[in-house]
């Protein structure tokens, strides 16, 4: 993934989350690499993109959740050329395994530190 | 985290989300290591758990979700003592800033490897 994650700064609810969990195979590292930060970079030029926290461990598992404004801002990157080419790959070689959760967020909460607001 | 987190095997939706980020402070290592593998532990024993999909990396950033049958159980693992302990810790001296957001899963696909499988 891309330096610097940090929490996303998303508006008052309702949006929706797409939470990503996936054990990543240790095949085509640098591919995998290569597509993940492409589409970190891509996600947010998309209409209704509110958000993006990621994160994998040193054993391969990881959680990606994506925060948009609707349900078809969610479909409409779902279907983007560049990350229906991540889908494939993903299936057939990157992860050992994946869920994919499509949830509407009802509430939130947090506390952010004041050098990170954006 | 405790050993061995893998994707969690949830039910059909519609079941809940609830998704904590979260950013470590470098303040009490062990107390915090030790209150989160506490907590790992006990959520499966509370009523209406579903799963735990839990990752942090080594920069401090995590994303932790917990999977929930409904609104009560969400309500009651808040209001549970050992986790209002985490909570108040947490707030005051193990996260630099945090998140968490309450979600409902409307839809929800994926690949198990079969050796994982419940």
């Amino acid at each position: 993934m891309l330096p610097g994650m940090s929490l996303a700064r998303t508006p008052e609810p309702p949006y929706w989350a797409v939470i990503f969990t996936s054990q990543r195979t240790d095949r085509e590292v640098a591919e995998y690499t290569h597509m993940a930060e492409a589409l970190e970079r891509l996600a947010p030029e998309q209409p209704g993109f509110l958000g993006l926290e990621s994160v994998r461990d040193a054993s391969g598992f990881g959680v990606t959740v994506s925060y948009w404004r609707d349900e078809a801002s969610i479909a409409a990157w779902k279907a983007n050329a560049l990350h229906l080419e991540a889908q494939s790959a993903g299936k057939a070689r990157w992860y050992a395994e994946y869920a994919l959760r499509v949830a509407r967020v009802e509430r939130a909460y947090g506390r952010y530190a004041k050098d990170h607001s954006t």
